[in-house]
């Protein structure tokens, strides 16, 4: 079984062309991990997930513990062989998830106790139990218990929580243990304040993780200033380690955060919005919900190759999005994912090649040029 | 262009192994055509439906001309196009499900108007309407517009009916357009009554159609009563038509249909039992939602060689189910629809073989075992 590793294949800029290696094998970075939160990538079959060009795919500690369970996962031979993907899968800690979605949460220096969402069962999460949890999961990637203040805190508050983070962290990393290719990742919070970042990254480096993460971005800060932390942050992180922006994003955020240095993102956006209606093309993104695509026989995104792109017009997309048939975010969400996985490809041949920039205002000129309207 | 034609191949007793032929390729009969109502198999693509064996898929002319609308599919280059299903397909007249579907139907000798179930806009179905909507969809078969009486009208209402039928029929006929590899199939109705059922039989022969659909049952009447129609009606069925029993059935409707010489069928149960919970195996059905399956790690089926068999446990299934997880219609759906074409696989080697009885002695006593209890 390998160790647990980045090799940096390639750099432009800050950028970083790289290839990670686990205990259920490697994935080529930068790279975009599909959530599959209740053990399933919502609308997709796992060799679909796989046909999109994903390597990795995201679990949620928070959904798998209440439902169906850690250990009933555990006996059925753990989360690989339940979903029934062979490959790395990186798990959260539940601490997110408690605060989102949740009832009557209490919070002391030990962990979070919670009422789940699903039967007002209480649970507690500590940083002890989040690591047990995921290694029951046999997650290949655990992400430790972090506390994710919200965008309103000042900074003091912002602060203590932080500081909370990192005493969280280093009891995460004496409960978790060492086998080879599995790596934990700590969390990086701070808010949105350059010298708590810088604190942050310090602190955690100073524990030492296989890997770490950048958390409580994307929670309503706006792109500008998301990139803002990013730029600040990244050279306190260091450079042989993965980094991994939690929870983003968008297309534009993906290539933006990749040429500040970030290598894992991981987002519901392309699922989620499959689901809705939404999709994304080199052109912006659709709504194939709209009317004008009533009679449109051309493909969502001409350009793509993906089964809903090759087989389908945006008409019949539209017409099983009106009817209510799972077929629609099935090929929508299938599509998304196929989008983001191109796009992150396109980054990694970028950087290879050196010419991340031109690749990026390329990007930018063909969103910006907005969908053709239909003859 | 192939002409629409059934080639009888083998028989066993009353049953045969044939070959429909159509303007979209051929069929191996006896076979079992998936619904795709909405112009979508629901839950499954149109390669995974393919992937399951089915050759012909049906499409619903009332949903389809109410949405989108026969005009668009056809602007859009048919539903073959439409729905990215190559293969031949079959639609319904629509009158069927005028009956259980809309609201404020008025019959009358021209034809049927209704209001639609999804806006409430009024629309008129005539035995000629019928036969030009399906025309627009580009269907391989064609059926004509009939009136299908309920379980509980007395034998007058029945012969009533039946008698509008055949008029209609004859009215289709007239309408119908001949082009090479596209075929119109009468339904004989007549209920319970084998003497009613004889008379359809030969008003239908004598107006002269591609195939003879069995309308009508299914309803209510028992597998008995069903059976006990078939066998006096079939023989009154020309041999080198293809024989269709339309809305049927479970797998020992199926097994017990084709001994008695029916080529072709069509049901929702596979697909509607996929998304509600129940699955079909050689040991009979299960529940999917069932306690009993919470750490089952067996597969739906241990014999079967499906995705949703080959890849994943019982308990997965199990699952999904609970968290209203997307992917377990589709697995499940995938699995039934797989099943239904292997049992039909496996009915057509059977009359090739001469083996038909060895074959249904040894699949009622393999349904009899029931599911094994996990260990």
């Amino acid at each position: 079984m390998s160790e647990f590793a980045l090799e940096i294949l390639a750099s432009d800029g800050a950028a970083r062309r790289g290839r990670l290696q686990t205990a259920h094998g490697s994935m080529e970075t930068p790279a975009f991990m599909p959530v599959g939160t209740a053990g399933t990538v919502k609308a997709m079959t796992a060799d679909a997930v796989a046909a999109t060009g994903a390597q990795m795919v995201l679990g949620n500690t928070y959904h798998l513990m209440l439902r169906p369970g850690a250990e009933t996962i555990q006996r059925l031979g753990g989360l690989h062989e339940f979903m029934n993907w062979p490959g790395p899968i990186l798990t959260d800690s539940g601490g997110f998830q408690v605060m989102s979605l949740s009832k009557l949460r209490t919070m002391t220096e030990d962990g979070v106790t919670f009422q789940s969402h699903i039967d007002g069962a209480s649970h507690t999460l500590t940083p002890e139990s989040s690591v047990e949890i995921q290694r029951l999961l046999d997650a290949d990637v655990t992400m430790v218990l972090d506390e994710c203040p919200a965008m309103s805190d000042d900074k003091d508050a912002i602060a203590k929580s932080m500081e909370l983070t990192h005493r969280w962290a280093e009891r995460s990393k004496q409960a978790f243990a060492l086998r080879p290719g599995y790596g934990l990742f700590g969390i990086v919070q701070g808010g949105v304040f350059d010298d708590l970042r810088e604190q942050s990254a310090a602190a955690l480096t100073g524990i030492g993780f296989d890997g770490y993460a950048v958390g409580g971005l994307a929670i309503g800060e706006g792109q500008e200033v998301m990139f803002g932390v990013l730029d600040g942050l990244v050279s306190h992180l260091p450079e042989g380690a993965p980094r991994y922006l939690m929870g983003v994003g968008t297309p534009a955020d993906l290539v933006g955060a990749v040429a500040r240095g970030i290598d894992m993102f991981d987002c519901v956006m392309p699922t989620r919005s499959g689901r809705t209606g939404k999709g994304f093309t080199a052109r912006g993104s659709i709504n194939i919900r709209n009317a004008r695509h009533t009679e449109d026989a051309r493909p969502i995104d001409e350009a793509c190759t993906c089964p809903a792109c090759t087989g389908h017009s945006r008409a019949y997309l539209h017409h099983l999005f009106k009817a209510d048939e799972i077929l629609g975010p099935m090929l929508l969400t299938w599509h998304n994912l196929h989008y983001y996985q191109s796009l992150m490809a396109g980054l990694r041949v970028a950087i290879e090649a050196g010419a991340l920039q031109e690749f990026s205002n390329e990007f930018h000129a063909r969103q910006a040029l907005g969908d053709i309207e239909p003859a």
